[in-house]
């Protein structure tokens, strides 16, 4: 016989799909979900489905938004749409966010160049980005990729596409920790790495 | 506005309510959640509800169950009814389980002894146990308690009530590294700790 029951053992299963969760967290998980009250479960289970079923994509900047068409950011009338942060997933949209400071606007690009792994430019929503600076509105670009060679490198191909297009275009400042990942960030360094951005060029 | 859209913050939340979940953690895994496709949001909302829904408690041991009534162990005609491993908790008993070599049969106490968190012998199921030795066919009695102090003071409770009864009590050797949970210990250790189980007294 398996070493768990079945029910037990299908949870188990779905945390391990999880990155980063192994099989003694995932079977750590599930028990504590026998913890659960009838209740408790429904509503975890509920929340599983509605991050599926209630979160949408900003056809603006393509970050997360709870609603269909422009995203809460987007179509706020307190932001600054003459600035706008690219970030690689819209995940560091909301880390960016933490940033009590921050005004703008954002651009999520979806991922990073990737040669290794076939991530082109087609890939992601660089061409988007590129339309909404020649559309106008916007002086200025912060570049906030994660500081890794893959954001390195499509920040550098971002700021080359952009040039002489009229925007300011900067990158987050050496702040963060190179070679982490900016979700890790806390809020002070992110806030030291936005007034340290460095230009390109002009 | 919050940092999260709402149908994330939910599912954080709700992940944060597995003990050791921190809000990082909760939110990496809500994130990850959102890369499920709409099938496996559904897999994984429903094993949760599974999960409650269909494991059920045996009313012999007290170990989890895939369905109603005595358990697939305590029903097997596989296993040997003579010898009965007494474990703290239900998930002790699939840990037990991965040892290969048992053949026995189980007893789930719910817990350990702690007068300082007012748990004493009314709240786990001790008087079943001694009930299950009364009724005779029980040969001996191995006593599974984690090696903590908790553990050592039932483990030692457990072998003083059943003085007497015509059942050999034993308790796993030190095997197991002290002061950690055997949920933890690997196969090997597990099959030490059982060869070189000490008996009470007899």
């Amino acid at each position: 016989m398996a070493s768990y029951i079945a029910p037990i053992e299908r949870l188990i299963e779905e945390f391990r799909k999880i990155p980063g969760v192994g099989a003694r967290t995932a079977a750590r998980y599930a028990f504590a979900c026998l913890n659960l009250t009838d209740d408790e479960a429904v509503r975890f289970a509920d929340a599983i489905i509605g991050i599926k079923r209630d979160v949408y994509k900003c056809p603006v900047c393509f970050g997360l938004s709870a609603r269909e068409g422009e995203c809460e950011i987007c179509s706020s009338e307190k932001r600054d749409r003459g600035t706008v942060v690219v970030v690689e997933d819209a995940k560091d949209v909301m880390t960016m966010e933490r940033v009590r400071g921050y005004k703008g606007v954002y651009h999520v690009l979806g991922g990073a160049l990737s040669p290794l792994d076939n991530i082109t430019a087609d890939d992601l929503t660089v061409k988007e980005l590129v339309a909404r600076v020649e559309a106008g509105g916007i002086n200025e670009v912060i570049i906030a990729t994660n500081p890794t060679p893959k954001g390195d490198t499509t920040a550098a191909y971002i700021a080359r596409l952009l040039e002489g297009k009229g925007v300011k275009v900067s990158r987050l400042a050496y702040g963060i920790p190179v070679g982490a990942d900016i979700e890790y960030a806390d809020e002070v360094t992110l806030l030291r790495a936005m007034e340290g951005r460095r230009f390109f060029g002009n």
